[in-house]
């Protein structure tokens, strides 16, 4: 083994030369540059570790909106650089979407520095996202007229420093080394045209901890997301992609960060949980009864005449008759690190797509704000807007629709 | 289905008396006080998912130590009221015990708010430690000799808000959402008790993204972890489980939370990361050749007569021909919220077990405090030492050896 590895490799030959030069050799290693050997995964057609599973990187759409949730994504909020012009934003792109597709697939980032942390996608998708500004720059007549701050909400509560933001990048995978690599690869693309706004962590399961097709429980222990459009479903493609010029095939996107009072909630028992939600808590059936996906019956009174599902409860002030509010959620739990054992810092980081925000979002939200018990314990924080710019084939980039 | 759930479960009956009161009626739920209808895993000897699987609570040794380690740990260090004395402290180690035990199994805590969330184990593990202060608090003549801060190295920059602590709960499971419960749960019974000093987030590879059994990989892309005795044999006993006095079947706990420059890391090819470790990036193997677990042969000279594996390389100065100065590891990457894209905020929370911390941690570090080319791009900036006591018997409790 010994001789194999000192001759086999030729890495090995520069390695010697620089011994020589002892410590001092480290700055010759720096400067002279050898090829770096990038080992891929083996391929094959059944993985033998979900670490090897990947997502298709080129397509119609991007990945990571239709894709089935992967148990971690952060989400990273960007400033343009001032000097950063329609130009500059095509370079952007066409790095990252070069870095994407190869990371995707198990492969080192074109720079890659630490090549072997590449070699475990876990169904990683890498999504790009476009603020107000970045489509200003890059066309000032093709900004969708819904890309703006949302409107003001009295329950909103928003921190600069967790809202805004010219450019996005959702990084999700089913291992967190995974999402933690191929961030750092990106933010090295970035950095010469962008400063990082803001930076958020969720997660959600672990992959196979549960089985498959669960709604997920948040951190209230609610089952969250019951009612959401299914990929593959005509309604899906109704209410997520975009039929609208330069942005055709993609879709729009908006994270809320939303903190969640977790000792006001200790404060409430089990039946004043089901209520102000409108569902239980065990298998999230509606207080009417049935199963999870059943439709609750909004009528339905109790023996003295009162409505079952409350005036208040979250499920009947976000339900619309209108086939247009309707928006596809892909949410994640977050922790940040607590200050002291009695104040959580935790929440949900909010990410619905939805073709046209006004249309879609906006009057849901809206309703919620008026009434929904649950704002007695969750408090919008953050607030960001993006158009998420179709797909593109090998050999194009992301954003080449508008950048072209 | 409707009919059922409405006379099956006898919480709703409770509801239907607070839906009358409409949204008053929260009050009233939280003033009631029904019983929650826990409900547990399934029990299969075959788990159809590795969220059912789960580690044995009691036992001769706490868990959480020769555990395989979960893919995420959370580290949380406490600071003990000023009222808490002896009793108080076997008043908590009763009520985490009992906690820890029923979490670990699948099933909700006591006073458990959301116990659904409690139904998906994952190999939870929790642990913990005693810091000086705990000791003397209960007896002032039981702190074992080396229960004190370590000594200073030349190349810490120790933060107070890192460092130290008179409690330690360490909660380990292969998901990331049982993690948060648990902590939950055991922050609660805590709080009456402790402030939270700080807390240290970790995370590996994923369940089952890897073939079982490989060493984890750091930030720096660098096998992390190659050298380190096996549970389950001898040299692994004689190196972690202490024989002395109320200690016996327990450990020491060094915890450093080391900040690694991942940018200056950046800067240094693959031959110059090579020899600062001593070790190839690709397989971990020595720089004198063979396969990953091969013995470094760190008398071999290359062909001009200088050291193969150079005096200055981590694996050089880490070793010791002292059969005491042998430690077990069992670290986690940690990665905070970056501000900027340019300055990363991630390194390892380093955790070490062993019976004396003075014969065996402290000789090893102050060796690579000397010289470790290492040294160049990674920088502790917390420490704390704790004493990990013994586990308990179905009806003891941990920490029963030093408070009956």
């Amino acid at each position: 083994m010994k001789n194999n590895e000192l001759t086999d490799q030729p890495r090995n030959l520069s390695r010697r030369g620089l011994l020589l030069g002892g410590a001092a050799g480290l700055g010759a290693a720096a400067a002279i540059g050898i090829d770096r050997a990038v080992s891929t995964s083996p391929s094959s057609t059944q993985p033998a570790t979900h670490g090897e599973q990947t997502e298709p990187f080129y397509g119609t759409h991007q990945a990571g909106i239709a894709t089935a949730p992967q148990a971690h994504a952060t989400f990273y909020g960007f400033d343009l650089l001032d000097d950063v012009d329609r130009e500059g934003l095509r370079r952007m792109m066409r790095l990252l979407t070069d870095d994407g597709a190869r990371l995707t697939q198990g492969r080192a980032a074109l720079a890659d520095s630490e090549p072997e942390l590449a070699e475990v996608p876990a169904r990683l998708t890498i999504t790009f996202g476009f603020g107000p500004e970045f489509v200003r720059r890059a066309d000032p007549s093709a900004v969708p007229p819904w890309l703006k701050p949302l409107p003001e909400f009295t329950i909103d509560r928003l921190q600069p420093s967790w809202s805004d933001g010219d450019f996005l990048i959702q990084v999700a995978a089913d291992d967190p080394l995974t999402v933690s690599h191929a961030s750092r690869m990106l933010l090295k693309d970035v950095r010469t045209f962008a400063s990082l706004r803001w930076t958020q962590k969720g997660f959600r399961r672990a992959h196979g901890s549960e089985k498959v097709g669960l709604t997920m429980r948040n951190l209230f222990g609610q089952l969250d997301g019951t009612v959401n459009p299914a990929p593959g479903t005509e309604e899906f493609d109704r209410v997520v992609w975009s039929q609208d010029g330069w942005l055709t095939g993609g879709t729009g996107l908006v994270i809320r960060r939303i903190d969640m009072d977790l000792e006001g909630w200790d404060e409430i028992d089990r039946p004043g949980r089901e209520q102000s939600v409108g569902r239980t808590m065990g298998t999230g059936a509606p207080l009417t009864g049935g199963a999870e996906l059943d439709e609750p019956d909004f009528e339905a009174v109790n023996e003295f005449g009162f409505p079952i599902i409350a005036d208040y409860a979250h499920v009947r002030r976000a339900r619309s008759d209108n086939p247009d509010e309707v928006i596809f959620r892909r949410a994640y739990n977050y922790e940040g690190e607590q200050d002291t054992a009695t104040a959580s810092n935790a929440g949900q980081v909010f990410a619905a797509f939805q073709a046209d925000v006004d249309k879609q979002f906006v009057p849901i939200q809206q309703r919620l704000d008026e009434l929904d018990m649950l704002n007695l314990w969750t408090t919008p924080v953050g607030s960001s807007v993006f158009a998420i710019p179709p797909g593109c084939s090998e050999g194009g980039y992301i954003g080449e629709t508008l950048l072209d």
